[in-house]
């Protein structure tokens, strides 16, 4: 009998500890609206770490680096698990994070492969990301772990995070339709034409099944869903990790109480702390309140 | 945008199909129990490989050659999905299979192992399973690869399969305590020592997490329960597996209709057809009526 990782530190947490959540910006807020929707009840410490976002251009071991210093910020404030809330991040430090802290840490990439795998029946299924996701094959991987006689057809779509900004920042405009309302994003016509160019070869392919693989595209969900057309099942990565989250608090017994007053806490490294309450509220789906500066060492 | 896999055809399945199970003998039946009481719609069809079985001795390029001829003989009867319900198989041929069969393959290691990684809160995991089984790594890596920071102990408890065989055979004598009363499996004094033998020593590795890796050993559950203590998790691959067919099958909106009435048949490649109705309704909880023989060529 062999132990095959190094024994990790046995602690004892509450029910009621706060669960921490980050992405390299305010896009994983999205993953923390899901978070929030399901479990009513879970307080949160978010923290956007806009003072280096966004990750994607640099090297993996360089974000590896930063999940290890949050992981740890994180657990210093008492978190009972972690979601890395960014693609990028997830690629780059998820197994090493699992390693060195003493709470669970999952990432975005396998809830939504293990749902796409479960959801496709003519087992052809599309990802978009960002170019480094693409790259990191990590959908790819994780979607043949589980069905290995799934075809992915994967494309990066790096335009779509600059839509979703734009969009989050020009709906204090006009917001007319291609609109999602949950998250009130504003779509040009233009961005319908990127959008076509994007995903008119993934239809081809004959998917039956999106994964929409960045932080950043749950936003989009009515223009991607719009072009891709509704006989494509849409992924959503923030979707399917809240369940996880559910389902691995409700596993070790470790849900909030049903009395607990959820507490939602909001953190940035960035200096621009009032354009980050206000595009976070949009991409969380309702205003986050004060968003504290954190100074990472 | 590349595609990583062959085509597979794209078929059109009537929900009420029925779902395909195989094991190497009647053990798989276990399976079987837990996904016709989880989908009490769904027919099934059950091939044991009685006249081959057990799986564990032989070369793993052999085993994998039975599951290609058993997933296209389910195939050939038009089953709707296919459930490895042995380890051995699962660990030979599960990834093979998912390649050349045109329905959704799945085994028994990857909803245990995730149950595990989801359940346990010390992060100290212990896995039970045939020789083949534990050499093959195939539960340790599984589990590694939701939560890279969990300690897996593994050990091979290879009696447990006799014992669990003797105990539904003995089952028509007095049934005494440490029965399971679902399988009615009879437990002689003994094999509480055996049980003690293999267990204790993954007791003192603090485990708080056992997954029972072999589909003979939810028939053991009381027994084992009984020595390792009500404070570790006990997790049954064939309750996870029966969980993973159902959610998959609803994502692909493939469950029987509700007013489906569930037809199970019950193959074995045996000649002792009377041994397998005996045995195999203790496993499967009730009696399983007639049991067919079958030839495969």
């Amino acid at each position: 009998m062999e132990p095959t990782a190094n024994t990790q530190p046995i602690l004892t947490r509450t029910s009621d500890a706060p669960i921490g959540i980050f992405d390299s910006g305010f896009g994983g807020l999205t993953v923390a609206r899901d978070i929030a929707k399901k479990l009513p009840n879970e307080s949160l410490i978010y923290l956007g770490d806009s003072a280096r976002g966004p990750y994607g251009p640099r090297p993996l071991s360089e974000v590896d680096g930063f999940v290890q210093q949050i992981g740890s910020w994180l657990v210093s404030r008492g978190v009972k698990m972690i979601v890395i809330a960014c693609n990028t991040a997830t690629a780059a430090g998820l197994s090493h994070a699992q390693q060195t802290l003493p709470v669970p840490v999952i990432g975005v990439v396998e809830p939504g492969a293990r749902a796409a795998a479960h959801a496709t029946k003519n087992r052809r299924v599309g990802v978009i990301a960002t170019k480094a996701t693409v790259e990191s094959d990590a959908y790819t991987k994780a979607i043949r772990h589980i069905d290995a006689g799934i075809t992915v057809f994967s494309t990066a779509t790096p335009r779509f995070v600059d839509i979703a900004e734009q969009g989050i920042k020009m709906a204090e405009g006009p917001i007319e339709e291609f609109t999602s309302l949950a998250s009130k994003v504003y779509i040009r016509p233009a961005f319908q034409e990127i959008a076509q160019d994007y995903l008119d070869p993934l239809r081809r392919c004959e998917i039956d099944t999106l994964v929409l693989g960045c932080t950043h595209f749950p936003l989009l969900k009515a223009l991607i869903g719009g072009v891709i057309g509704r006989d494509v099942t849409l992924i959503s990565s923030a979707h399917e990790t809240a369940i996880d989250v559910a389902e691995i608090l409700a596993r070790r017994g470790e849900l909030a109480s049903p009395d607990a007053v959820a507490h939602h806490e909001f953190n940035t490294t960035g200096t621009d702390i009032e354009g980050f309450e206000r595009f976070g509220g949009r991409a969380f789906g309702h205003a986050i309140g004060q968003v504290n500066h954190v100074d990472l060492p």
